[in-house]
């Protein structure tokens, strides 16, 4: 069975490898002969196209100067002609002095380029139709005249000291001759480079090598592509084999429909492949996190590079592989892109993992204590739940048989909101004490949290993280609070679930404080009734 | 400047492309002879195994019935030496009749075997260590003695009747040709078929191309590649040029780190660029919510076929181009994979999105009051906001100069949460008159949601939906709280936004309420103040 009849032979994609060892290293980087490729990243302009996204002139700015830090070579900062805020933000980005080209996009009319020159930037990302639905269909006019205006643009936005790209839009799906005679006349009048744009994600590798080798040849060629068929980087690859030197991209592949291309998958599959360099890599998971919390797009647990999940093991045999050997079962240490290995607890997980887990909490168990706690980490997770470290704990104490006296109990709780100012109280039992406080704050939770802070009066802790998964169905969902509780160099997760989340998230607050206090107690020797404040 | 100094000519791959003509269908299949590709999901096994998965018998069938419909031609349903309640969930799935074979994941050790045997399986996916790293660091043993023990399981597993693909696992970081040797002893001894296992997501396409086309030769071969460096399907597309037949895949790419090639994605992009079958397409879209809604990782927006936005369009040109021609802007009809289009309003908005819109709703508007529309809807968009239908009539309204006189208003809202019996009251003005009613629920929203229902006795509507996003940073975070209420065949999105989540889901429900009677009434020509029951 074959993939395709007439395809080239198998190893012909592989010619290039004859002089390779059979050594790792060298089998996974089969070019010889390499070169630096620019990346151009358009989050502040295709990216923040993605319905829900909107950037204000600030975020733009704090943006640009991450990527700028990063070493990105080119900055799509928006487009120019959207409105007045937009233009805000471009002008105020240009005025950065970042070592970036700063650039805008303009459409195929001279009111675009003079809003760009508004916004005084270095140069437009020009953008007229290529393919016949585009010219006639949705412009309404012909490839003659396109070509016409084309160049006409070119030369005034020359005229005007820019650096100009010209994008044929939805080039994928243009006849190619046409193609190459209105990126070739935009050349001839003067533009700096041509892009091959794939506008609908429609295209596969076999296309985009086609089309780019032809374009290539007339002059320096970007890359533009999208993932609606999971292609946008396959065609980034195909596209850099054919002759281009640059890549468009956003970064976690936000944009329009299915997004563009990551530009930090890009990035390290580059590195990592062809040992070509791009950007500063350890700047990358940075990067990802501010675009992640500034779109509001959230990262996908399971996304290469920024996802929670790109460097965290949970299977038995992927722990015990990592603590083994970290590159075990890893792609590439998780410095490389500026960020830290996780191991995590739940059905799958094996004896290294949970023994690793029980050293952090300084609890020793004997071979059969393990055994049993193993076998209940992964019931509880067999039941569909995560294993937290609270979890992990209420298990191995069970097991050992020991009596835990829990440092802070909740008693009572009742929490008031929907007026101007939200109300809660809480009763603890706090060793053999009673405490009663209430507090006040921006909502039902934040009260309920001034509420315990205020019933265990200095006793520091931080919260160092409360998370609630996204809500949807209907009002009567069980929701799960997850805190991260600190206090000093010991930290705790806990998770609750309820279909009240004041509850859910005052009991994860006090059990997780629970907890902290009696890792100390026990650490220091000292009874339950002992909790007092710090100073 | 070259991507590879010494890579085959940019043409090379495309010399199969000399009998194409210059149509886009056909440049968009540049392969001629095409034949069925093999799709293998390991949803139940390496999803499963995504760090915070965990995946109940009932789910496993569940999914399994899905995938078969769908017409998946083989399932991984687990691993059964993970767990008792994991066999409980294999046992199950091979228990349903299925046209697909379905599998159990063994490790190389017989005990493995037996388990998967006591669930019945038709086959199992034998992983033996391929990599010096696996097979010296990880499992302690030597290649001779890996070689042995394989042909010993085949044989074993053969013996039981058992299909058996034998998995060189790390095989993209072992030497070659002790890959050939340890895999072609498998199929002499009797093993139905070999993998390449990218088990890092380490390679890219041409470490991918060389192995498989080595492998191929040996045997029916199939491909196991991970997400990483963002290759997953630049792998899968290397490796089937190279005479692989079978793809592995899960559902939405859920797996360890950054994930397996999204199952999906490899259907999608096998049919759009080269005509080759997989499984039924138009079910692809309700899979990716069903495994979204069982795994609990959520589908990022912006992810190719089961995105929220894969065929959504905000800005101007794309709402423009796609009002004037379905196939403007999209790489292939929503309805191949069983989805529809959606129009969203944001700062990118054009004239014909919100025109659009605005007959959504019944509205009329002249050119003057519809480019005011436009302009404010865009200005609400650059201050960050999505623009909900209600943000929209509001605009409309206000732009039209009508005095909106209100249906329903919120006057006063008090929760009460936290113990046993969570609270609510509301005060609403209902046309002329005040309203006030109580309702308990399973929280504080829920409460809130029986109050605004029993002051309105008699109205009847539904709560389609009730979103909130993920709760990332403090307690005293602003929550978004986004409704979708109907009425007969009239239904409305609202959102607020408010640091007390129970004020911000009352404010939405009243204002969504308050839509729909409002635009009720204007039909109808009866006055606010008309606001009775329904019976």
């Amino acid at each position: 069975m074959k993939f395709s009849g007439e395809a080239p032979t198998p190893t012909a994609a592989t010619t290039d490898d004859s002089t390779v060892t059979t050594t790792t290293e060298a089998l996974l980087n089969p070019f010889t002969t390499l070169e630096e490729v620019q990346l151009l990243d358009t989050t502040l302009r295709d990216g923040e196209q993605m319905p829900g996204v909107s950037l204000t002139p600030a975020d733009k700015v704090d943006l640009a100067r991450e990527l700028d830090a990063a070493g990105v070579h080119l900055i799509e900062a928006g487009s120019a002609c959207t409105s007045a805020g937009e233009r805000e933000g471009i002008r105020r980005v240009a005025a950065e002095g970042l070592d970036a080209t700063v650039t805008s996009f303009a459409r195929g009319v001279q009111s675009d380029i003079d809003r760009a020159l508004d916004c005084d930037v270095d140069g437009v990302n020009l953008v007229v139709p290529a393919s016949d639905k585009h010219v006639e269909t949705k412009v309404g006019s012909t490839r003659e005249e396109v070509v016409e205006t084309t160049v006409e643009l070119v030369e005034y936005a020359t005229d005007h000291d820019l650096w100009v790209e010209v994008l044929g839009e939805d080039g994928s799906r243009a006849d190619l001759d046409y193609l190459e005679q209105l990126l070739g006349a935009g050349l001839d009048a003067g533009a700096d480079r041509i892009c091959y744009c794939d506008t609908v994600g429609a295209a596969g590798p076999e296309r985009t090598a086609e089309i780019v080798s032809r374009l290539a040849e007339l002059g320096p060629t970007s890359l533009h592509t999208h993932d609606d068929l999971g292609f946008g980087l396959t065609n980034v690859h195909a596209g850099l084999k054919a002759g281009a030197d640059t890549v468009h991209g956003t970064v976690n592949g936000v944009g329009e429909r299915a997004g563009n291309v990551a530009i930090e998958e890009v990035a390290i599959a580059l590195d990592r492949c062809y040992d070509v360099d791009t950007v500063e890599l350890d700047r990358l998971y940075r990067l990802c996190r501010r675009v992640a919390e500034v779109t509001g797009v959230p990262l996908p647990p399971n996304k290469a590079v920024g996802g929670a999940n790109a460097f965290a093991h949970e299977s038995g045999i992927h722990t015990d592989g990592t603590l083994k050997d970290g590159t075990m079962y890893e792609p590439y240490p998780p410095e490389t892109i500026g960020r830290e290995r996780r191991l995590v607890l739940g059905k799958h997980a094996g004896r290294a993992g949970v023994a690793a887990a029980l050293a952090e909490h300084d609890l020793e168990v004997d071979e059969d204590e393990l055994r049993e706690v193993v076998a209940r980490v992964k019931d509880l997770g067999d039941r569909g739940k995560r294993v937290t470290d609270a979890d992990l704990l209420a298990i191995t104490e069970d097991v050992q048989g020991r009596e835990r006296d829990r440092h802070v109990e909740l008693v009572d709780f009742t929490a008031t909101s929907g007026g101007n100012l939200p109300t809660a109280s809480v009763r603890l039992r706090v060793g053999d004490e009673e405490r009663v406080a209430s507090g006040t704050g921006s909502g039902p939770v934040d009260a309920g949290l001034e509420a315990v802070r205020a019933a265990l009066a200095g006793v520091a802790f931080e919260l160092d993280s409360y998370h609630v998964d996204a809500i949807t169905g209907g009002t009567d969902a069980v929701v799960t609070v997850e805190v991260d509780l600190s206090r000093g160099d010991r930290s705790v997760s806990v998770s609750a679930s309820d279909a009240d989340i004041t509850r859910a998230s005052v009991v994860a607050m006090v059990d997780a404080l629970d907890r902290l206090l009696s890792a100390e107690a026990a650490e220091a020797g000292v009874e339950p009734d002992a909790v007092t404040a710090d100073d």
